[in-house]
């Protein structure tokens, strides 16, 4: 069947255009030349403008062994571009649109999609190594070999190919480098904070770990009225940003002297926060995280991806009196329905974006924004395609 | 200070009665007469009617190490009884009131009592081997050795002393028997599917024991509409008593065959109950109800207490895809408001209580209601002081 929305000069054809490949773990991209095929059905090609470097990406990056780590490979999920072309059924965007592809999936059409008490989706395998619907790449390099792709998107290269599953439409006049921010990072933070604790006027709360979650959850804190919002990290550089979004208490656990983090948090909160998230990814924080809740009603929310994959343990005599334990993925946000809602906060100048962006590059220095990361100097790098 | 209320001719003095006194852990209760002091400030002097044997006492008549082992002891916290006497600034009941003592403080003065997220109480030590207020006991046996209290309740004895704060007034024309069932195990169960999972119409649910509290959720959860309530026990007969409050499919982990528990909730529910209900104390079985839950918004609530004071270890990556993990003591409920609704659902014939006493035994019987328990033989037995 022709496709009725070929209407570009290379929609229908491969492109060949240039991409940042990780062909061994830990080491730096490799900017080559790639062909990337044209998008089948349900499928749409973007041309990236800007993407940025999230933490996500730097654990896949390490990653060396286990059914996730795949070779040659391109990275990248947090990214903004304009449609060049569009496969078969796709009517929810148009060649030229601008859209933000998300890595996680809002099909609108299963059960949990349908219902408002979350934003897991059933559409897809869950690992995202190739393209969802055929299980196939839509990349090759120079010798033919197939290049994975990586969460249903795969930004760092000039050319894409998304499932439409996992990617919405954005209004063409709000920067992108914004609209770029709100693909992962800031929507999980500021989603936690609203959908996942609801966090209300007055409340109390604990965040571990200031990159860009931990300050996004500050930030959607900040915007609900809570009294008191307490960043926790190693590195006290952060708690001068960290007031930007909001953090009214500042604790390094290197400087408490003779007391604990639990006993300093009890201590400003009276007794307990009643919100407390997880924003590193370590088990043993998650628990230290428990503890500095608040019995009765304090809720623990995990946001960081365990990095050894190990449990987390809680006492279940605090569990009974009250406590709980939940987690989300992109701060339980519907991608089509609430990141268009965060856009229109920042336009009507309630969130603050402007300040997640610390450093910018262009694309042939991506490795500078891993650089960046791992030194944990900042918070997003945006990286422009040209 | 002259007590104002004192009008009855035991009022002030000390009552000399009988008890069940726990005098080694494990051992048959020996009844024993004490004496037993006049209520201090604060306090209230009660003549059990009926008490009945939870769980919780045996755990207790048990333990035979640590600060919560204390020797001599009246055990007991399932009650209702007439106030003899009370002390100075007792306003709430008088000499005649029908009081149903609670384990559970509720001061109606904290944060927490204030807040209605809650329904913990910061009253009292939370360990309650002794009145809440001087620490010291209101019992005495012949030899004049001090019997220590349990739960701010010790309900085994013809006479007991307990703190305002644990203490409702229900109507006199209420049927003793079924109000003491309201002092602890059936408002457990419940209030944990009404306050803390807040079950919905069409629903699934997942409850793990079904003893008392088990079928109290099951009670609850049908009360609400729940479509599917799948009931778990080692022990087959209780499938049939499960039936009246509410079970629809019941499952023996011995006869799954090839399948496991979770396979086949999984089944029965399209992917994972709503809810999952731990009603035993293990956790194990805790582990194994939170991956009977389904992602997105599957809730794992925790009524055991852990018999062996293990953790409980959960699987983050499931936290993530917006599982959550929670538990109450006394099922959420405020003991002075929630247990007088509890009872009115009863007299409007909408909760059923009455199936939840299979058996009946005069007070010098005692011990023939731990042989019921331990053998796992029906739900609650009702002890008849006279």
């Amino acid at each position: 069947m022709e496709n009725m929305n070929a209407s570009t000069a290379t929609a229908g054809k491969v492109i060949r255009c240039k991409a940042a490949i990780c062909r061994n773990a830990g080491k730096p991209l490799v900017i080559e030349e790639i062909e990337v095929d044209p998008p089948k059905a349900y499928e749409v090609r973007i041309k990236i403008l800007c993407t940025s470097l999230c933490h996500s990406d730097v654990t896949f990056w390490k990653l060396d062994a286990g059914p996730l780590a795949v070779f040659p490979r391109i990275l990248g999920h947090e990214a903004v571009g304009v449609v060049e072309s569009v496969g078969e059924h796709v009517e929810e965007v148009k060649e030229g649109d601008v859209a933000v592809p998300v890595f996680l999936p809002n099909c609108g059409e299963c059960r949990d999609c349908k219902s408002s008490k979350t934003n897991t989706c059933s559409f897809g395998d869950g690992i995202y190594n190739f393209m969802p619907r055929d299980g196939t790449s839509r990349f090759r390099d120079m010798n033919g070999e197939v290049v994975a792709h990586f969460l249903s998107v795969s930004s760092f290269s000039e050319y894409t190919v998304v499932d439409v599953n996992h990617l919405l439409k954005i209004s063409s006049d709000f920067p992108v480098d914004k609209a770029c921010l709100l693909s992962c990072g800031v929507s999980t933070g500021v989603g936690a904070a609203w959908n996942v604790a609801k966090v209300e006027e007055g409340s109390t709360v604990a965040i571990f770990g200031l990159g860009t979650v931990g300050l996004a959850v500050a930030e959607g804190a900040r915007l609900r009225g809570a009294s008191k919002i307490i960043g926790v990290d190693l590195n006290s550089e952060k708690s001068e940003i960290a007031i930007k979004f909001g953090v009214t208490d500042f604790i390094n656990p290197t400087s408490c002297g003779e007391k604990t983090v639990i006993e300093v948090i009890k201590e400003l909160t009276n007794g307990g926060a009643d919100y407390c998230f997880e924003c590193i990814g370590l088990a043993s924080l998650m628990i230290e995280a428990f503890h500095c809740c608040r019995v009765g009603w304090g809720m623990t929310v995990i946001l960081g991806v365990e990095m050894h994959a190990s449990p987390m343990t809680i006492n279940t005599y605090e569990i009974m009196r009250g406590k709980s334990v939940t987690g989300s993925l992109f701060g339980g946000c519907k991608p089509k329905t609430d990141v268009p809602l965060l856009a229109k906060k920042y336009l009507d100048k309630e969130l603050n974006l402007d300040d997640f962006i610390t450093h910018e590059v262009g694309f042939k220095d991506i490795n500078e924004a891993f650089e960046l990361l791992l030194q944990g100097k900042g918070l997003r790098c945006i990286i422009w395609m040209d």
